[in-house]
This record gives structure tokens, C-alpha cells and sequence, in this order.
């Protein structure tokens, strides 16, 4: 069945709700008049809805939900209802109920509307047409006056077009006999379609001479619980989960266990200025800047090989596309027979596995993804690439690219490396390891033949470092020397050195940033994407 | 073979370290003492052990290993190594390379020693006798003058003794060819042994005459780094590790997602004092009591089901056995159609599950706990009782206990009608729903028929709450009713209760602090015992 919606998916709808916003400030301009007019609204459980005529002999097919139904209901199968995402031609002829969000709303003469139902990113096209015994005028206009991403209830059969519908992600319709309204969308001060739209679509209209609304990240991030509900948003959240999944799996398949260390902690985890402090029952207190001292010292009490995830705190003024003041850590640690390389021995492997899982299971998320935000696949080798940091400062200066051999990469040499390894390796997935000392952290390994240079990694995707690691020092006189040489105040961590005076096993690990594995995996330009409510210095809400 | 240590497993070994410690101002007297003398011994590996006689032309085969061994060797295939735990008699006449603590060292004249080699809580007995081309008298003097817990690498081929040997948890012995000391531990502020060792066995010993060191709680705390080390230590955390994995591997297959919500956040998110503040960028911050808000927002971004795993904190000065100021919280939430027996239907199955695999997938880790804090297994029926909280009153009143109908039970009736409910239903988990509206959450959906109780449940293990969840008012004007009834200033937590007014779904969920799974699972009677570093109101450290 041919119907407006397939013929003309979506011309017509993409500018026409006010309140869509070009600025921050036009959406805090709507954000206000959204939540004036909610709060004038009549709550959509504590009274009926004015659109149903109390005339109409059909007027039970439609209406809102009262509260107590929501409430009270006697506890119920709920097998009979099915997910937008499995409506297919199978379920021709057969009735269905389902629950989604308006998203949009036409009306085609006061005989039909339609209405597309979006649940978890997939959508479905209800047709509301008046029918003797089931579908009045009235519901039709009831229909006509629902809010977008108000959530409803729709209770029809499914019937299967002859021409494909190009608006929504399911090939079915629904011809709808029911239809109730659970809970009414105030008007929006970002438009779903909106939040969805990829640059490349606005490029393309503009060049047809249509302007587009393009919603900006700060906008999107003031209004974080719509902008989730577009389909990239559903996709990279998933993406996330699945990696901390894999991570997990993985590890505990190699003897790993997962522990929770403290937050709270005493002193400062990995030392200089960038910590939260606070009042802890009149002691000064430190938010954790990484499990890395916990980490160790279950190490010490013979955990053998441990990770966790967990939340991490930096209150540095980092104002970058890479920085959050609060992400979440994957960290690792494990007891070590001889060498550091046993460390990068679980290393590739654990991402090879994760990149090959995601390619596999999440093929849909990251189609969603590339639909707004195109990126090319993550070229990575079966068997992890490892470099030298000596042999990475020969690359780029053979490349022309001078940077000192005993200081760190920045930003730009990070990339350039990346570029030439990509180039001559054919991968975006490599370990830099042997790093000069003086670029790591005090409890770092230095390396016997040249203490100069270190036991310790970098791991990069893209060109942009993910993964910090390598062999911890685990003879206590050794420790407090580095510490004092870098200035740390060893009073202050004195439970982590003496865990190492009773006996310590040789150990290293690592640790990565979830957000950013998801950010570079999926070539996303900013790593507040990936986090559900970002934190930056900036930035404490939503 | 028979040997000293098999034919007289513990009882020399019981009272022989002097730095044993009974009570906690020993204990740190012995910490300072032991601290000072590791600050005294010459480092492990920044010279040759003294013990090590240069003439001795056997002495290749013993000594401490130089550091430089640890930090620079080519990295090799670590596979020729065995775990303590898979030695047994299928190995008998093979060579074997173990690392692990010297848990017990004794000497038997000078031309034999032996060692209780311990590795994750896992014990072999090795065996070091003077043999022409590999063992010297001056290795047996070495062996002898080892620190207990001190981690060494030996080498040896396994025997199977003729009769059990019982310190051990392995019925082999290993014939020392070669043993070096990777790291020397100092002298102990408490011994491993009378930290694992239970309070019936120090009781059997009083009434025979004998008195054992005891270790008390705070003493065991202060030392954690050792204290981990015990069995039923190693036993409680990889517990712990598998709570945590099956709830997220029930919920994954049940079409849940994990997310990880801010810690940071601008107001408190149950309300209340029991909230740590801090300067956020010059902001007044909190740290998130709960994922509460954030879980229910990401469920009006259309997250439909997840889950998270992560630190809650809570400033409440209580000092009881089940209260902590940071603990791990498992929190759930989901979409409902239409009841919140929907999300009492997935705590029931979860919790099952989770206890089924505990039971089948642990029982080594819990018979390592039960050694030395006898539990009874859980009773625990396939089907999940549910009473409501007016039937649970009614049983108390039954049993001669008033209770105010509409109040919370405390400590003391949770037990109580724990007992009753064990009593008549031979179950000691199950689920109370139907809780009075006063003493839940603003957040929390009054019942419709009575709106003195709410659509919310707890459910109780062995008498002790361990969940809390129900029904979310989805409605903001209810939900700002409710606020505003309960005190909460709802200015602090706009965002919130704005996310509400552009279509919110009908939810509900729960939350459950892992240490109390742990802690109650195993019967045990405080939850500094499942806290790894357990932060109460006067601990901040380790």
C-alpha cells in the first residue's frame, strides 16, 4: 500500500516544529518556553483528554491511559506485546500491539492520519483511517493532535505495502483499531530528525538551496535525554556496552577477576594538582585519578591477575576534543613471570578479540553510527604491531619530523606516527613501548640497560593514544627513590609503599579509557559522544 | 614420602612469629617495628644475598634474583611454568618451575629444609635436601634463613609421599633442585596464618590448654595488603568477581545494556545529608548517592533496559555491620508496560540464577570461606516468595510483634519476620512489596487503590534487606508533588525532573549493594569482610 509517508518520507517534516534550534542560546530560549508550556499543559493522567468526544460510540478505541491503569493493573503476560524492531512480513494479517514514541504526526484530509511509532531506534508506520466499527472522525483528529515523542500505545493489524517505505526502518504498516496516548511530550526544544541529521545531509540540501537545522553539540548535551534518543546515540551506547563486555569476557577466559578498589582514598593515586578534593569526616580526602595504587597493592595481596571499571576523577582544565573530568577506567594487573611483554601479550589479543566482536555483534550500532557520523572501518592486524619508541622517533625523522628522543609525543607527532605506521604497516592498532622515563609515572619500571628508557607502553588507535601500560616497580627501596625523584610526597601514599615491604610479586598492567576506545573505534571527533553525561570543567549537568 | 611438615602439619608453627600481634596497638607497634627493619635489610636486588656462599661450587643453584632479571630478560613462553594449584600426582617424576610465598620455613638439622610454597591460596610442600650435584648444605642454610612470605621461583621434580600430607592443600611434594628469592618480605605485623585461622579452632585449642593468636577486625583492616592473602580472603572476592558477572550476564541475556552514570553531579540524588561535597570548578558538587537519576533520565533518552555497576558514596555516620561510605552498587532499570511485578518477574530469575551458579560455579572459594566462617548454605526456593509488606505486619503481629503498619520495619523485625518467613516457607530470600509511601523515595509510584503504599519491594536475604526498587512516578507533575511533599528542593536536580516533560515511558527498577550479596550470601557478619578497603566513617586507609 502506497501512502504519503513511503511516497515523501520526510521533505515535509524537517523544519517544521518552532522550537528546532540553530544556537545555544535559541535553545535555552526554547528549553524555557518547552517547560512553560508543560507545565501549563493539563498532566495527561490527572484529568481526560479534552480531544476525545464523549459522543463518539468508538471513543473507547482512543484516549489517554489513565494513571491507575499504569498503576494498579493486575500484573500480566507481557509475551503479547511485540517490539517495533520485530514487526516484519511475517506478521502479515496478524493483530499486534506495541509501545513506542510518536515521531511524527500527519494528518491527510480528517479521514487518516499516520503516525510513525519509533522504539529503540526502530521506527514503524501506523495508518489511522476511519473504519465503521473501529476508527471514528474523531479519533482520526485525536490522532492528528498527538505531540511528537509523546509515547503510545497502538493496537492493529500489520499489513505489508506493495511499494517500499522509505521513512522508517521496518517494511510493514500498521492499520491501526486502538490507539492510547501514556504519556504527552511537552513541545520540544530539539527535534529528534533534527539531533539525527549528518553534516553531509545538510551539505547536500544546502547545495539545493535548503537550509537545515544542524544542532551543535553544546545544545545536544543541554539536552542530553532527547539527543539519546537518535539513532546514532542508541548505537554508540550499546557499542559501549558491548566493549566493557568483551573486555570482561575476555579477561576472566585468561584468569582474570574483577574488583572494586576505593574512590575515597587519602592521598592522590597518581600525584600533581589535577585531583578533587574533599572533606571526609574531617579528614582531606582525594577522588581517586585512577585504581592504579589499589590495583597494585591487591597485586601485593596475591590477587594474581585483576581488572576493573570503574569511574575515574581528573580535575585538570583540559578543554579538548580527548579530556573529561570524570571517564571510565578499564584497568588491568596482573602478576608477571619475567617481562614486561607478558603484559602486551594480553594486550592485543584482548583488542583484537573486542574490535573483531564489534564488527561482528554490533553491525547494526555501527551502521547507525555511520549513517550521522561516516567513518571508515578500524584497520587493525590479527597479531598487534609493537614498535620501539626508538624506532618511532627513526620514523618520523625520516619523515622529517624532529622530536626529542627522550620526551614524550604530542598531540601532533602522535597522529603524524600514526599516519606513517598506517603507511608502512598497513594498521591504525599499535603498541609504542620502551618509553623514555622521564615521561611516566614514578612507579614505572625503569628498563636495565639504560634507565633512560623505560618497561612501559603506549597504545594508539587512529594516532590517538588509548592505553597507557607496562611493568610496575615492585622493590620498595626502588619505589620510594622514583616517588622522591618526582617529587612525590611518599607520607601521603604510605599504605601503598609498605604493601611492597612484605613480600612483592614483579607485576605491570594498564589502563584504558572507555570512552575513548569507543571514540576512536567509531572515528567520532569528540568524546563527549561517548559519554552518557560528559563532565568537563565546564560542564556538571545535565 | 614422609616428612616433618606431613606428619606434623601446624603445631610448631602456630606461636613461632613473634611479631604476632593480638590486638590492634601490637599490631601497629609490630607494623612500625617491621617497617623499620625493611627500611634497614639491604634491598633484594640491588645487591647478592649475604647468605649465598661465593665458594660453594653449587651456588648457581639458589640466591636471590638480580633485579635486572626482572625488568630486561627477552621475553620467553611463560607456559613451562606451573600454577601450585595444578600440581598433582599426574606430574609425579616431572620438573616443575613454580613462584609463589614461602608461607612456612623450617629447618631440620643442616642438611635439610623444608618450605610451604603458597600461590593463590594454593600450598605444596618442597622439599630441600643435600644431594652431590644440584643441593648444598649452604642452599639448605639459604632455604632455612628465608622470610616467610617472601617470593621465591623454585625448581624441582614432584613426588607423590607415601602417606597424606596434611598442612597442604596439595598431596605432592617437590624435590628442590634450584630455589632463588624474587622478593624478601620483612618481618610481618601479623601472620597469615593466625589471620585465616577460625574462631572455633582458637576455641579447641583454649579448651586443650593452648593459646592462638586471634586477629581482630581493625587490626586485619590496617594490614589488608596481608590479610587478602588468607583463603578465605582470595575465596570472598573471586565470590565477589562472580556476583558481578552473572548479574550482568542474566541481564544481557534479558535484553539489558550497561551504561556508567557521573558520580559528579549538581544536587543530591536521594535527597538528605548523607551526601560528600565538593568544589567543582568553583560549583558546589556531590557525590551521586545512587545512579538514581541518571538511570531513570537515560531511560527517557529510550535506553528501555540497563544496568550499571559502580561506587555509590554516602556520608551517613553509621556505625553498624551493613553500612559503608562507598560501596558497590548494582542498579537496575526498565520500561514497563504496565505493573511492577514486571520488574519483580526479572529480580527473582536473576537472583536464582545468580545463587544456582554461586552453588555450582564457587564451591571451592566458598569452602574456602566456610573454613573459616562456618555458614549454612542459603535456603532459597526456584520460585521467588512474594508477600506484601501488610501480610508481612500481619505475620509479626501473629507472632506477638507490633509493628507500626505504615512505618519501615528495623534491624530487628526484618529478622524476626526473616525467621517467620524461613519458618513457614522454608526460604530465607524473598520479596516484600507493596511498602508504605512514607518511608519510600519521592521518586516512588503510590499504589492507586491506597495511596498509603507504593508499587515498591524489598527483598531480604537471611533477614537483611539487601534490594530496594518498584515503579518510578513518570508523571513530572506528580513527581514535583511528591518532591516538594518529601522536602527536596527541586531546583537542585531540574535536569531531572525535566527530563520527564517530552514523553517519559512507564518504569521502575532496583538497586543492591554487592558487598551485602557477598556478606549475606556467605553469612557473614560484617561487610568490611566483602569491602576490599572498606571506607566507613573512621577509615580512609589503606
Amino acid at each position: 500500500m502506497s501512502t504519503p509517508e513511503s511516497q515523501n518520507p520526510s521533505a515535509s517534516d524537517l523544519t517544521t516544529d518552532d522550537a528546532s534550534s540553530v544556537s545555544k542560546s535559541a535553545a535555552k530560549k526554547a528549553a524555557k518556553k518547552a517547560a512553560k508550556e508543560a507545565k501549563k499543559e493539563t498532566p495527561a493522567a490527572a484529568a481526560p483528554s479534552l480531544a476525545v468526544d464523549e459522543q463518539d460510540p468508538l471513543a473507547s478505541n482512543y484516549g489517554e491511559v489513565p494513571l491507575v491503569e499504569l498503576q494498579s493493573k493486575t500484573a500480566e503476560d507481557v509475551s503479547h506485546w511485540t517490539e517495533v524492531g520485530h514487526l516484519t512480513n511475517a506478521l502479515e494479517n496478524q493483530s499486534v500491539l506495541i509501545r513506542g514514541r510518536a515521531q511524527t504526526i500527519r494528518a491527510v484530509g480528517n479521514k487518516m492520519s499516520f503516525v510513525v511509532v519509533r522504539e529503540r531506534g526502530f521506527t514503524v508506520q501506523c495508518v489511522v483511517t476511519v473504519q465503521p466499527d473501529t476508527v471514528s472522525r474523531q479519533m482520526v483528529k485525536y490522532v492528528a493532535g498527538l505531540s511528537r515523542e509523546s509515547i503510545i500505545d497502538v493496537e492493529g493489524v500489520v499489513s505489508v505495502p506493495s511499494v517500499e517505505i522509505k521513512g522508517t526502518t521496518q517494511q510493514v504498516e500498521v492499520q491501526v483499531r486502538k490507539l492510547y496516548c501514556v504519556s504527552r511530550a511537552a513541545v520540544l526544544p530539539i527535534n529528534i530528525e533534527d539531533a539525527a541529521r549528518s553534516d553531509v545531509e545538510i551539505e547536500k540540501a544546502l547545495q539545493a538551496g535548503e537550509t537545515l537545522v544542524r544542532v551543535n553539540q553544546d545544545t545536544r548535551l543541554n539536552n542530553r535525554v532527547l539527543d539519546l534518543r537518535t539513532p546514532a546515540n542508541q548505537g554508540i551506547f550499546r557499542i559501549q556496552s558491548q566493549v566493557g563486555n568483551i573486555f570482561r569476557q575476555f579477561l576472566i577466559s585468561e584468569g582474570f577477576f574483577e574488583i572494586h578498589s576505593p574512590k575515597l582514598i587519602a592521598g592522590s593515586s597518581e600525584g600533581g594538582a589535577a585531583v578533587f578534593k574533599l572533606n571526609y569526616k574531617g579528614q582531606e580526602a582525594c577522588l581517586a585519578q585512577s585504581p592504579q595504587l589499589h590495583k597494585q597493592m591487591a597485586i601485593c595481596g596475591d590477587f594474581g591477575r585483576i581488572f576493573e571499571i570503574g569511574p575515574v576523577f581528573r580535575a585538570e582544565d583540559s578543554f579538548t576534543h580527548r579530556h573529561l573530568c570524570e571517564f571510565t577506567g578499564l584497568d588491568v594487573e596482573m602478576e608477571i613471570k619475567r617481562h614486561y611483554s607478558e603484559v602486551m601479550d594480553v594486550v592485543g589479543p584482548l583488542f583484537v578479540a573486542m574490535f573483531d566482536s564489534l564488527n561482528k555483534n554490533c553491525a547494526k550500532e555501527l551502521e547507525a553510527v555511520a549513517r550521522q557520523y561516516p567513518f571508515q572501518p578500524l584497520k587493525y592486524l590479527p597479531e598487534t604491531l609493537r614498535l620501539t619508541f626508538e624506532e618511532g622517533v627513526q620514523m618520523l625523522k625520516e619523515a622529517g619530523v624532529e622530536v626529542d628522543p627522550f620526551g614524550d609525543l604530542n598531540t601532533e607527532t602522535e597522529r603524524k606516527l600514526g599516519q606513517l605506521v598506517l603507511e608502512k604497516y598497513g594498521t591504525e592498532f599499535y603498541i609504542l613501548h620502551r618509553y623514555p622515563l622521564a615521561v611516566r609515572p614514578f612507579y614505572t619500571m625503569p628498563c636495565h640497560d639504560n634507565p633512560a628508557y623505560s618497561n612501559s607502553f603506549d597504545v594508539f588507535i587512529r594516532g590517538e593514544e588509548i592505553i597507557s601500560g607496562g611493568q610496575r616497580v615492585h622493590v620498595p627501596e626502588l619505589l620510594t627513590e622514583r616517588a622522591q625523584a618526582l617529587g612525590i610526597d611518599v607520607k601521603t601514599i604510605s599504605t601503598y609503599m609498605d604493601s611492597f615491604r612484605y613480600g612483592a610479586p614483579p607485576h605491570g598492567g594498564f589502563g584504558v579509557g572507555l570512552e575513548r576506545v569507543v571514540m576512536l573505534f567509531c572515528g567520532l571527533n569528540n568524546i563527549r559522544k561517548t559519554s552518557l553525561f560528559p563532565r568537563d570543567p565546564l560542564r556538571l549537568a545535565p
